[in-house]
């Protein structure tokens, strides 16, 4: 105690407000909105309520924090997918990108087709034209190899409606959910039916979502020596379809825990969501339903890409939380905001 | 200043002492030796050395915090594996309780043999009697009801040497070395030919590894409604292999990073060491050599269990640590401290 006393008593008692601040500021300040792009509406009340609930110490709802694992699809829940796929945007650009190396694509279908510009007969081969396009385009190559050729697509090409970078086309408000969690000891996980190393490389600078919490579909791989160097090259084979059913699969594969929240937007995430109801105690289960014609697009049961048919049905006879994307969020993309 | 001024003195200088022991309590404590089941030896100044240099902000081989992923073999690296895997225990026991249910097994191979107490004959059959087995004990039920029969077979059953628990056969170094990376930021992952759905029911509790930094062998997987809830049934099939070659891809397919930092004891670890060896700037690939045949066991190069040959020779060549086990561990199991 004597040598506190030598300090001047000026200082002494500045030191001593500076620590009850310190104390105190936790306490004191008022938090600024988490979700403002979020409208106050049911959507984010209920986000909230529930987010307050799992985490209240002493709520008979309380979650410990390694449990709390929330999964999200991709196209259409984080990003937009119309007027398709961006995926298959890439595929179709890496179609033309290599055609001077495949000179009997004239000819052969579906890259005739994609060639000329008739993207409509292309697709008419179904999965099996998309399997070969995928093939020729997305295999064959190194994990690297592949990594660089989406990072280099992501940065060169534009929306063609939006003409912005596909990795603007992301929600606003979907972006300040990831965080909220985040910060309420959530760990934040995409389950998509995507490519898993085409979402990798930009996930964690657009989501803040490590590539080891990215969950998707695959095609086979195989580890060997090139010029005395390890290499994983892909092979032209799927290994695994993360979509409908296949989601609480990779769900249990990559995770190992069921979601304590889940979000989606469409049929392909029907499963993924009764996986995630059917646990115990509270859970949340929330889909983003397409409304708004103007700042994005609107569809939901009848649509090609994104049909969003049973599982809205299934959603509003269980109570899911349903977003209504032009009632509940104030702003869509977060270019719209600057 | 006024209002700090009305406290008493003495209990001014209370509360500023106290303000100035939290502040360099930080920098005046004396750090206690993290691994201190660890012998000073190259293998531990390996390790300290490395985990210094990638985590020095300013140092050459600094590496943000996301990057830092250790992976570990978990049979004969984490946990013992002799007699036999402990798996494979597990299967055995499976066998002899599921006996009643198949009275068909009493004439039929491999089964007849291991009722029969015959393991050697049980086993010479290979990887068609171990699938055989494997199907007819781990597969054909809910993924839950899979889960809860390791978890009871885990506290029920005893090793047959050491007549402990089988998760308390980890090693106490191992898991003084798993703290010590978290500790410094590092993300530790399970990279094991186990069972993925093995290991997942206890790695959080006895390593604090949780379940989606699990990577191991997998079957396949069936989403389905019964009695009008969805459950995920586990199939007789085998959907991967994370032995070998399959490390590095299954390392790919769930983290989707390099390991900074890769542990094994087998040759079918050498191709996750050298992937990681692979890698840019600095990486540190560990194995622990099985030399202690008084605590533990002493193997390697003619093992059936855990063979050591081609990846101890590539370990010598390029430098890697190899941990002696009878030199660098003061102690092998949790249970000698006691």
């Amino acid at each position: 105690m004597r040598q506190a006393d030598a300090f001047p008593r000026s200082g002494r008692a500045y030191v001593l407000a500076l620590c009850l601040l310190l104390l105190t500021a936790g306490c004191a300040t008022v938090q600024p909105d988490p979700l403002p792009a979020w409208s106050d509406g049911k959507a984010k009340q209920d986000i909230v309520g529930f987010v307050a609930r799992v985490t209240t110490q002493g709520s008979p709802d309380y979650v410990p924090g390694p449990e709390r694992i929330a999964t999200f699809d991709n196209d259409g829940t984080l990003w937009a997918e119309q007027p398709m796929y961006f995926q298959l945007l890439f595929i179709l650009d890496r179609v033309k990108a290599l055609a001077p190396q495949h000179p009997e694509w004239k000819t052969a279908e579906p890259f005739a087709s994609v060639l000329k510009g008739d993207l409509k007969s292309a697709l008419s081969g179904g999965d099996k034209a998309l399997l070969e396009m995928f093939a020729a385009t997305s295999t064959g190559m190194t994990t690297a190899d592949f990594e660089a050729t989406v990072s280099e697509w992501l940065a060169a090409s534009r929306h063609p409606r939006f003409n912005q970078p596909f990795t603007a086309m992301v929600y606003q408000p979907m972006l300040e959910l990831l965080a909220y969690l985040r910060a309420n000891g959530f760990k934040t996980f995409i389950v998509s039916g995507g490519g898993i190393e085409f979402m990798r490389p930009w996930t964690e600078r657009v989501y803040g979502i490590p590539p080891e919490q990215v969950v998707g579909s695959s095609g086979k791989v195989r580890f060997e020596m090139k010029d005395g160097k390890p290499v994983l090259t892909r092979l032209p084979e799927v290994d695994f379809i993360d979509d409908g059913p296949g989601k609480p699969v990779g769900i249990n594969l990559h995770i190992g825990r069921r979601p304590l929240m889940a979000f989606g937007n469409s049929d392909g995430d029907l499963q993924m969501l009764q996986w995630t109801a059917a646990g115990s105690g509270a859970r949340f289960m929330g889909i983003v339903h397409h409304t708004d014609a103007v700042r994005e697009w609107a569809y939901d049961r009848q649509s090609s890409v994104g049909k969003l048919d049973k599982a809205l049905d299934e959603a509003r006879a269980r109570g899911w939380t349903v977003v209504d994307m032009k009632q509940d969020w104030k702003a869509v993309f977060p270019f719209e905001r600057k």
